[in-house]
């Protein structure tokens, strides 16, 4: 939730990206003054996300938005999702650009809810997490887009979270010592993870005081052990856990079954295919003759 | 090729968007003044793109970045694309945002390098071009990216060419007089395309003078007898044919074998599976004790 | 025709680089809350260019704008070109950035379309062009007011067009690979030109495939025989001829009659004399007392 | 003398408005690492303006500038002014802008000098000023090259000195007062100047305590009778005299023959002829085989 | 007076430095389209500065602003100081960020406003004002709010004045020759002032024609036999003279009594307390059921 | 720890919004190419803070800085801090601006280690936080100079970590269910506070699963209470307990003896005596003849 005065801001950017001196075709063929309604179309199955985004964008170019369904509903082909009321040159020259976002936001909500209902319709508790891998400078937009399809948005930047990855570890080597320093240097507000890559470490991170524990490319077989381990050892109330690396649609069940708190991929954010979004101009409100 | 010193400023806001107040975690964990040798390895096969980007991307940050391969190399699992020299503190913090941009690139380029060798493989001549269909600021790099998988980056801005589309037909619907204005409009420097819906428009496109005339959602059936009227009316040279629309890998090569000389995909852009590559550090140049 | 959003972006830059901390007279001597009717005057004979932008410049800065002309329009001395309603301080902060814009666009046009008649009016059909010698930054207003003057605007940007110009030739030397390559290499959507500096080039360039050819700094007579040779040899048909180089409006006509399809300038864009417009207070609609 | 870094972000920005998505041209028939000595040449008699600046532009991109003239040097036609070394790339992408800067610097300085000489060869000690009619964005660059040519730059800002003129008059019609609640109002550090239209108000300005008086419009047989008032009332030691409005170059030393302290026009920086100046490449370096 | 447009953009700079990915917990419990009524109450004795900036700032984001107190008033803990109507979401989303200016400026005001009414209370004229000694990025808010307090805004930029200080002697040291290359080389519009560490330099820098000496670090007894002297050799009133270095609240009234016209101090700008201010919803005029 | 490059930007901003067209004085005063050593002195005693980010500034701006002491050492009066070698025009031209950022960011520091010092010394492991009450754009040096001072940062942006506070709960009146529901709405990475006005609701809050609770203008006593209530309901190690409201360096010992976990206060951030610290030029390297 940015502020719209922030989010605008984006969206000019976005345009800019696109725009050039302007859209030439538009300025010839349209003449100015024309006043239209369009509809955006979802062209396939899926949820929508980023309607809130799309009506700010059309907004702060003036246009009016009136949404037709709210983000994270479900749409099948043809159905309306947001009219628009405007200036017809004006729409035509951002009708790309703002597609563009929406089709995205909206093919990673999709991505995430299938997995999401796919670990729920199993009976699992477990939270399907994406990651960090976005697309650059769309934090903002793949996280949210996550958020409405029912994901766990994990880390929205570096300064969030102590994470203590594979490579910090190279260069410390020594678990124990890497939490305690972390605990002492960070702010009380912030929760510790380690990612870590064997059984051992785990409940090492964990006896260090870790909040979290990332099992980082284990099989579902060392994970369930792994948690299993936990319990026994009357550690599994210390700290939630989390799976990530190889994990795909396919093999999600089979981590959810092991009793981790949550499941990151990457793939629904930078990977998603992107749903098909249309725009149509359904009528000319006022032309110039 | 926009010059490094412009390219900065993207990298600069990628990062911004990320790192927040910065990498808390190796600012804890990681000793001031530890300098390393790192690379950058893929972890599947692909095309590479985004070397040069990531080249700039580093150096800018003050890394020493020595590319292993260049751009529209293919790659394998394991292969080092770019060895990394410098301070670890500041390659810890961009490391995600910087391989996010690289696979991204890279995933790209492969997806469109598959479909150019395929048609290209099956003896067609046809260019295989990308559409607008970008992540939102990101179409310079998505562009190049299909341009190194050997695709035809086609309009770059809307400011590039004259190419009237479906909405705007409904705002005018004639395409005569349409493209003549246009004619007159606009620079002489400039192509004008029309996107038609039936093969009459297309023969009404050509004969109103457009350069480039776009078949919009055409079967295979569909442009390949629009292509031959057009050559039995002497219009064949007069002007390119692009199919574009409801175009797969599947069916791409029915679409090659149609005698029109582009074909594009938006699906190249907005929906390519990231290549999975990663950074890993190989050694500690300068630690301190 | 950049949407509004993105033009304010430009109209608030060019305001800060005048305003520093405010307008210190105006905040001392205007009471606050000054509500004032004004109108924008042309002070000579000239094209009036600019209207559009400046409509926009004042309404993103919170006044309202009553264009009397529109662009493109003739005027003379004293007569008013635009209706401004609103807030005195903050009009007065802005006059003068808001007038230096009108009349360099204005300036611009008011060159180019002299030229503009003067081909027409001899006969000839002649495109008048500028080049990218604008003001740094200032290239969409620039290029506009030349549309407005009637002229053609050229490359918009350096990825608008393939131009290989001399600076390229001395790097390569070979104008036939120079222009294969590029075919190859450059989008469909693009169209390839040449600068050449001898009538031999000229006909290499055009037979190598180039769309346009540029002749750099010909005199009229070996602009005329250059393009009497394409004829000749059956080539004038396949490229557009532009002439460049050491044209004034004393001898554009001499160019114009050689038959030549495009003459360009960069003095339209780099040396017009700005037209003189100013801006009068009309009626105080609620001051304060 | 804005620092480096600081002037950077204004180049970045001026390459941005031209560069697109890069020099295709370039690109394409330029190999990868060419390496040149090229060289600014001037193509007419003037004054170069913005070596400094055209320096700091070629650094920031990376390129080596060696200045062989120093700002405010007489040029004539093919005189070298300053020497390029680097990429070749690089320096064919930001030719162009890099180029008008200097040009229309050198068309300010150029223009400004012509006026400073007459006026200081005909003896007289009259200080020529520039206005606030600068391109919008660059008034940095023409100020700069106004104080290169010999003249004043007057306010740089609309912070820097209290200019009561006018429009400003006209909501409130009483000088004494204006002057007074200025004086009072604003810091011990700004000047007050009041823009008159008679002699009677130019007399009552300096009497309220005005630092400076602008005698707008006034013809030289008003400007010369109100400066001998105001020395026979004893108030000519108490302010500067400035003549503002329809000042020429042709009648411009009657305005200094009126005892003035101050001559200032707005065609120096608005109207000037840009400078011919062109870059040349002299020799590869570097190539590729 | 910077106009509201331009200061939009540094209150969203302001909102983006703290908003991160926007304000999770009232996007979590506070129901979309609440529209609530919220006051702005002083929590302490001082004087409001701010309030014009306040309600540009809740504008520029979409909420009501009322303000019941002007800049400058004297505020009583409780006093409600302005009014707001609008979104929740977005008012709980920039509520710190917009107190931390008002109470900062506020701030600056009241400390101000201490040392100039006690200056006068105590029969003197002597302006006091602030310095360059602001927060960094701060400059307009932080001398407005001088403004507002009584006090002289002194220098607003390094372009300001000409002001020579030690560490410029310590490059030349010639105050004569310093003065006089200033005088020549300044536009007529700039006052020039000297810093001086001795009672000849000062006499130095007046006989050498600066408009203001500065006394830096000087005491009262140093200062007041300066002025003396000044006058006994009829400098007095050729130039200002401000008083600079180790004045506090304490000493104030010893160095007014100096003669000095002017008396500057940084720890109004850079060490004054934050005035309480808080804000406090007062009703729930829409909520969601 | 932001990536130097980032914070390069930050640098930029604070010397634009100071410089203007530039250091006119230095300009004209000292002779370009002018080579020079200086050092930076406190004028004081205290905690030196930025000595990091005075460093990167300066070689942004193209200076040599060897600093002298490192980030949280105590200093004295003529401490050196930081020698710098380099330009003198650039260095005087940000100079101002770079001491304003240091002697901020030293007097935060300052400030907190004073307060963090004595609840030390008195024995207590109580952690003294700073709050969101910082300099407007300042976020990043405020809660920075904290740490170094030995404060803990609390949030660093508004969605670092649920904060439920007065305002909300004015809008929904029930923190079980505010709690509830940000536990599941809000990413597991996430902690949740919950700020209450009475020992009621702040059991309510831990009952409800609150990582931590914020006791808001609690008196010492009633913080005791509290903190004992929640012991013998054996709640004390559910969460942790943070003291805000009415805190000063006076009462700070009453409330670290209550046994909360944290103390924070505004003051610290919002109203720090800036350290006094200045820069002197040392010697003239190299100077121009």
């Amino acid at each position: 939730m940015i502020p719209k005065k922030v989010l605008e801001e984006k969206f000019r950017n976005f345009v800019e990206d696109d725009v050039g001196q302007g859209d030439l075709t538009t300025l010839i063929v349209v003449p100015s003054g024309t006043i239209v309604e369009a509809k955006i179309l979802a062209k396939e199955h899926g949820i929508i996300a980023g309607i809130e985004e799309t009506s700010m964008f059309l907004e702060s170019f003036g246009l009016q938005a009136t949404p037709i369904l709210t983000d994270g509903s479900e749409v099948k082909p043809d159905q309306v999702v947001l009219r628009i009321d405007g200036d017809a040159r004006t729409l035509l020259s951002i009708e790309r650009t703002m597609l563009n976002l929406l089709s995205r936001m909206s093919g990673i909500a999709t991505a995430t809810n299938r997995l999401v209902k796919k670990v729920k319709q199993a009976g699992f508790g477990t939270r399907v997490a994406c990651t960090r891998k976005v697309a650059p400078g769309l934090s903002y937009f793949d996280k949210k887009a996550v958020r409405i399809g029912g994901g766990d948005t994990h880390r929205l930047h570096l300064d969030d979270m102590i994470l203590i990855k594979d490579n910090h570890l190279t260069l410390i080597e020594d678990i124990k010592t890497a939490v305690k320093r972390a605990r002492e240097a960070v702010s009380f507000s912030k929760k510790i993870e380690v990612e870590v890559s064997t059984t051992k470490e785990a409940l090492e991170a964990v006896e260090a005081g870790a909040d979290i524990v990332m099992l980082d490319n284990f099989s579902p077989g060392q994970a369930k052990s792994t948690v299993e381990l936990m319990m026994k050892k009357g550690l599994r109330n210390k700290a939630l856990v989390e799976s990530s690396g190889k994990i795909t649609e396919k093999n999600i069940l089979e981590f959810a079954a092991t009793g981790v708190d949550i499941i990151s991929l990457g793939e629904i954010t930078d990977s998603a295919k992107a749903l098909d979004i249309s725009l149509e101009i359904v009528k000319i409100k006022k032309g110039t003759t």
